[in-house]
């Protein structure tokens, strides 16, 4: 496989580079072993997947010079955590990354298979390349570039992989608090996001939150011929359908009684920050194939995705749906749902307001139920955290440009776990090409922002070490 | 197989009940051979199933001395034609029966599998044991009664079979209008409906029309991660959903412009026959398992689902149904809806109002499909109609008491045709009981409606032959 990444950056001085220049192919090898295992936590036939990628990546570990490795129970799929302790007078940085992927469907879409990975025009194609199983490998390139060139890292470091992200972490809060010695530290590192429009370095340092429920209703046992019922009896789907239209307005604000009663008005700092961001519409909309933009109303397109909340239907099925015609009414139908959320919403309370929405929605006498199948909270990073800056100077030393400061519209719900539980300051300081198609087919990641990953975490370390 | 119906019926004078009963094992199985070949026209997959079921039929004709049988060719599944030429003088009576079925779907609901029939307490379980091969085989067991003790018909019969009543028989319209010689008569009787509530013996009377569409809407070449692109996109299945929604007023009338236009309201009278017929809500609630009646304010439960137009979702799909969560935004969303239509409407008038409408509601920027799946006009057969009048004394003959004049809900395309293009009188003569199931899990058959079916068959072809 030849060695051209997209993204320049900028070599290290010294061996490591040559160790790591030399251990290139072999570390292509590994990223494609590791993202063959189809390890997708939300599909329980997947369980032993997870388990084999979490033992995978610990056996790894231990291969790097890793202490302590440990495939640590919860009560769903398990959490890799390991550790390499060089002196309790330095720094303690915890790396956080997770092991799970999203499905691999729609199969018909990917221009490859999704779990057999191939390098291609200088990008690893496949489910997880980008989210997140390259930047766990990132994490591990530096560590054995250091270990093997130094024979120590210049900081202590913990690494907590978890395999549930993609399924709302649901087993991690937990899981931290039974092992408060695997997840302390001075500063945790989270690599889990990427840089902006355009490939430009960046840290994210605003996520939002997330509330994540499924609802099924439901009239009739069984499937009704909708001309002997038709017009006579609930039908579920346009129930539903009622219902979740109730959820916007028509300035596509979201009616739900109370959704906005914890959301921090944007200031006229936040909205000039975000008017500072490059944003290229025609190339945004091409990225995707869509027509146009489409919001609240009185906000930008960057606004919209960063500073304010939304809600979004994720799937939603009932009744025939294959080829040609079936005259029923369906007997029940289903929809997830899921909001996004921004700093101060408490995401157990929005899932009540929406649960409590669509059960007023709903016509008397539809069997509705609602489950909550995941939260969690927003996050922001302060700027002038000296572990931001010392990231931000890895960055600006690798790529040669300073970051940009971004607040990302996906959730990274142990960010705000890490920061609310355990008081710690949180870097987000991921490297995935925006256009990496994560929760998409054909997810790829830019082989420059991996190598270039790997040098920016090693000047982070190093920048982290000489922190006063 | 033990032989008992549940329905009483009162035996044929003569050698034809001597010849029918001693007939009925054979007749019972030959009964779940037919139901055994899953002849589902909408599907592709069981194309070749739906040749078998024709070719079955048309050995079965052939083996009890039809005459002229052929399996005639259409552009989709075949026609089984037949005829039983007495004497050019006699009424020439056309039957029509459809040998396809509904898809089995969802299997887990059945509680015997819908392609392996059995008798089971006086019913014959299967698809397809009522709506409509039950049907085809009461019209093929009653000449074959006459045939053998007879030696004749009392009347010239042709029998037309067809393979895509349950996907809108697309092809029936001009294959009548090429073999005009097959289907000519004097009047047709249909047998594809059946009894009303308790299972009293009834005359269908009136039958709703349908147009059957499928939407198709897109806004993005691939899913899209919800938290990245959430806000900022069209979300195709919230579009839906809102499109869907904006198709009915809160008074559940269908907000379609031009809907009623073409409507005759229900006059005095036609409102005291809907009033006149027995309705038990409290059965009629509980044989489905629902909860409430619904529908059009201002109307009683039979006059919605017999007198007034329909709006339904069949169908509805898009995005991630799997178990979990998925965090995406939908690249494509889908759904199926029919409208069950009135005297006096147009079904192609009413699909391209329907299609307006839904173009209007969505919003601008949405890629929107409309694919139309299927028409049929709605049906009226006027009261004192001479071969009315003779299926009715056959009723009364056989089951002892006057047959309910009804108007259905469902619709049979083909009545409307032939009332249409070929200017007969047709006379809904059908047998199922009113907990057929049909189009649903655990369809089934009663049968004395099955057994009763036949000796008013032989007494409707005597008394017509009786006509002057």
């Amino acid at each position: 496989m030849p060695y051209t990444p997209t993204l320049a950056w900028k070599p290290l001085d010294g061996a490591e580079e040559a160790q790591l220049v030399a251990a290139h192919a072999a570390r292509m090898e590994r990223y494609a072993a590791f993202l063959r295992i189809p390890s997708v936590s939300a599909l329980p036939e997947h369980a032993a997947d997870c388990r084999a990628a979490a033992e995978w990546l610990a056996s790894e570990l231990r291969r790097i010079g890793a202490q302590r490795v440990e495939v640590s129970e919860t009560g769903g799929h398990p959490i890799v955590v390991a550790e390499r302790i060089e002196d309790p007078a330095l720094p303690t940085i915890v790396i956080y990354g997770h092991y799970d992927v999203q499905p691999g469907d729609p199969l018909d879409l990917w221009k490859t298979s999704p779990f057999e990975p191939i390098v291609r025009d200088g990008r690893m194609l496949g489910r997880g390349s980008a989210d997140d199983k390259g930047q766990i490998l990132i994490h591990l390139a530096a560590l054995e570039a250091m270990l093997t060139v130094r024979g120590a890292a210049p900081v202590n470091v913990r690494y907590v992989f978890e395999g549930e992200e993609e399924s709302s972490s649901v087993n991690l809060e937990a899981w931290m608090r039974a092992h408060p010695d695997r997840c302390t530290g001075d500063a945790v590192i989270i690599s889990d996001s990427g840089f902006f429009d355009g490939n430009v370095p960046a840290l994210t340092v605003g996520l939002r939150g997330i509330t994540y429920l499924q609802v099924d209703v439901r009239a009739s046992d069984v499937d009704l011929h909708s001309g002997s019922y038709g017009g006579s009896v609930i039908n579920p789907a346009n129930a539903l359908a009622d219902m979740i239209a109730s959820l916007h307005d028509t300035q596509r604000r979201v009616t739900v009684p109370g959704f906005y009663d914890d959301v921090t008005p944007l200031s006229d700092k936040d909205r000039a920050a975000f008017a500072a961001l490059p944003f290229d519409q025609v190339a945004y909309l091409a990225g995707i194939g869509a027509n146009t933009l489409y919001g609240e109303e009185g906000y930008s397109s960057v606004e919209r995705r960063g500073g304010r909340p939304t809600l979004d239907v994720n799937g939603i099925w009932g009744g025939f749906t294959g080829d040609g015609s079936k005259t029923i009414i369906p007997a029940h139908a289903h929809a997830k749902i899921s909001c996004r959320l921004v700093t101060d919403q408490d995401p157990e309370k929005i899932y009540a307001a929406v649960e409590a929405a669509l059960r007023a929605a709903a016509p008397a006498g539809l069997q509705v139920e609602v489950t909550n199948l995941g939260n969690g909270h927003a996050f922001l990073t302060p700027l002038g955290d000296p572990y931001l800056d010392a990231a931000a100077a890895a960055l600006t030393a690798t790529f040669g440009r300073e970051p940009l400061y971004i607040r990302e519209g996906g959730s990274i719900p142990i960010a705000a776990l890490f920061q609310r539980e355990l008081k710690l300051p949180v870097v987000l300081l991921g490297f995935t090409p925006p256009d990496d198609n994560a929760h998409a087919p054909n997810e790829s990641m830019d082989l420059g922002n991996f190598e270039g990953g790997i040098r920016t975490v090693i000047r982070a370390l190093d920048a982290i070490a000489a922190l006063d």
